[in-house]
C-alpha cells in the first residue's frame, strides 16, 4: 500500500498507489503524487516493475507517473514498460515524453476501452482482467487472478511406480495413466496442486453498481474504496464513491476472502472509523494504511 | 524548506520546494512532487500562496505543480495564482488547464527569458529578481529583497514638537524640518528606520559562475544548491552542478549572512557531510532539512 489517502492532501498518507508482487513480477497499480518515493520508503524495487495499470485520470490517481518515469529512466533502464490505462491517459503520456524526449526504454500504452470485463494480459500462469467503474470519467478496476496451475506429480511415486516422462506429461494434464498391462494409476493418487489459484480485485473509485457482487464473486482479497463514513451517502452518491457500509455488503454478497479499504476522505483521515463501521457487516475488513503489506 | 532533496527519490526527503512568508503574503518557489503534501505537514497556509516561482522544467522541481493546482482548485480558490518561470514551462500549465478546464480561478503565467538580473515583481515593500543561472536547460534564481522602508516619526517627538502633518510628512521622507521661527528638527533626532531591509535568494540549479558573488553581495540568506560533496566536483562540473566548497567559497566572496544548503545527492544524503564541508570555509552553513523553518 503506497498511498491510501483520497485527492486532498493530508499529512499522514499519499494519494492511491499499490505495488502487486506475483512470482516474481511487479505491478504498479496507480501512481499518485509521491508513489515513487512511497516505493523507495517501503522497499519496493521500482525498477523491477514491468507493468502498471492506472484506473483514471484523476490527479490522485496519476500525478506520481511523471516522476516514476523520470525515475526509470535516470537509472538507466532499458527494458519497456507497459501502461494499461483509459485511452485519456494517452495524452499525458505522450506529453510526459515531449519533455523526455532522451529515455531510454520503450513506454507501451494499452489504451482500455471496454464496456465488459475484459482479460487485458495474460501469462502462463496469471491474468489480468480490466472491469469498467462508475466514476464519471472512463475508469477501471482490475482482477489480477493466477490460473489453475497444472497438477505435481508426488517424486516417492514417481520412484514408486518406474514412471516415464510421458506418463509423468500425462498426470501433470490431470488424466490418468493406462498402462499395457492393463493397470491404472489414478491421478487423484500420485498429482496434487501446488496452489489453490488466489485472486486480487483492485477497485478505485467507483460508485456502487449491481454487477460488483458478480464480478468480483469469491475473489481473496477485494481492494475496494471506501471514500466516505456511512453518515455521508449522500455525498457518496453525489460525488461517486463508496461508502464504508456499501463495500461491506458488496464484500458480503460477493464472499470474498478479506475486504481491504482506503482512500479515505479528507473530512475524516482516521483509518479505525472506517474499519469500524466496515466490521458491523464484514469483520474481515483491513483499513489500509501505507506501508501496510496484504499476503493473498 | 518543504523538499531537500534532489532527483532521485529517496525516503527521507521531497525534491525542492520551499514556502516563503513575506510580509502576510506567501510565495511558492520550486514545487517538486510531494509540496503540496509537505504544506500540509509543515502548515503552510496552501490557499495563501498568491505567487509560485519555478527555477526550470526538471521534474524534481515541477513534478508536484500539477497536484498543487488541483487541489487549490478543489479548495474553491478564486483569488488569481500567479507563475512566474522559463518560456517552456508555459506549454506544462496549458497541458494543464486541458484537463482541468473546470478550475474556478485565473492562472496567469509569466515567461521569463533574461539575460540578466531584473525585477519581475515589484510591490511598495518588495522586490523579486530573476537571475538566469547555468545549468543546461532554461533555468533562474530569485532574489527577494525588501525595499528601504520609509522613516518612522518617534511618537514622542511628535508631541514634545508639535509637529504638524506637514513636518511628519517631511522627516518620513528623510529629510530635515525647517520651522518658519528659523528653528531647525534634524531628521537624525526624531526619525528612524522601522527595519534593516532584508534579502533571500534561492540559487538551485546551476554550476558555478563568476557573476554570483556580484549579484548575491551582502544577502541575508543565500540559497544555494550543494547537490556533490568535493570529492564529486567532476561529476558536479558534468552535470552543471554545484559542490560544497564551491557554494561556501561563494557565500564567503558574496559576503552573506547565512548560507543555507540542500539538494543533497542521492550517493549520500546525509546533510551532516555536507554541512561540514562547507563550514570548513564558511561556518555559517546550515544544511536543510524538510520541515526546518529559517527566520531572516
Amino acid at each position: 500500500m503506497l498511498g491510501t489517502a483520497s485527492a486532498m492532501p493530508v499529512a499522514e498518507r499519499n494519494p492511491s498507489a499499490q505495488a502487486l508482487s506475483v512470482h516474481g513480477r511487479y505491478f504498479l497499480i496507480d501512481c499518485g503524487e509521491g508513489a515513487q518515493r512511497a516505493m523507495v520508503r517501503f522497499g519496493v524495487p521500482l525498477q523491477r516493475i514491468d507493468s502498471v495499470f492506472i484506473s483514471h485520470v484523476h490527479g490522485d490517481h496519476v500525478y506520481g507517473l511523471d516522476g516514476f518515469l523520470s525515475t526509470l529512466a535516470m537509472g538507466g533502464r532499458l527494458a519497456p514498460l507497459d501502461v494499461y490505462g483509459p485511452r485519456n491517459l494517452g495524452p499525458m503520456l505522450k506529453f510526459f515524453l515531449s519533455y523526455n524526449e532522451w529515455i531510454g526504454f520503450e513506454l507501451r500504452f494499452h489504451p482500455l476501452e471496454k464496456k465488459v470485463p475484459e482479460v487485458i494480459l495474460e501469462t502462463k500462469s496469471l491474468e489480468v482482467l480490466a472491469l469498467p467503474l462508475r466514476h464519471g470519467v472512463d475508469t477501471y478496476g482490475y482482477l489480477f487472478r493466477e490460473k489453475e496451475p497444472p497438477w505435481n506429480v508426488e517424486k516417492d511415486a514417481i520412484e514408486k511406480y518406474g514412471l516415464s516422462l510421458t506418463e509423468i506429461g500425462t498426470l501433470k494434464r490431470g488424466e490418468d495413466v493406462l498402462r499395457p498391462d492393463g493397470s491404472v494409476i489414478a491421478n487423484a493418487d500420485v498429482a496434487y496442486k501446488p496452489f489453490v489459484p488466489r485472486s486480487y480485485a483492485y477497485v478505485s473509485d467507483t460508485a456502487p453498481f449491481p454487477e460488483e457482487a458478480a464480478w468480483f464473486k469469491g475473489v481473496d482479497v477485494l481492494y475496494h474504496e471506501a471514500t466516505f463514513l456511512s453518515e455521508y451517502e449522500a455525498e457518496a452518491q453525489k460525488r461517486l464513491h463508496t461508502t464504508t457500509l456499501q463495500a461491506a455488503r458488496l464484500a458480503q454478497e460477493a464472499g470474498v476472502g478479506k475486504l481491504v479499504i482506503a482512500h479515505y476522505s479528507s473530512r475524516n483521515t482516521d483509518p479505525s472509523c472506517y474499519e469500524a463501521e466496515c466490521r458491523s457487516i464484514f469483520p474481515e475488513t483491513y483499513a489500509a494504511q501505507d506501508g501496510d503489506v496484504f499476503d493473498i
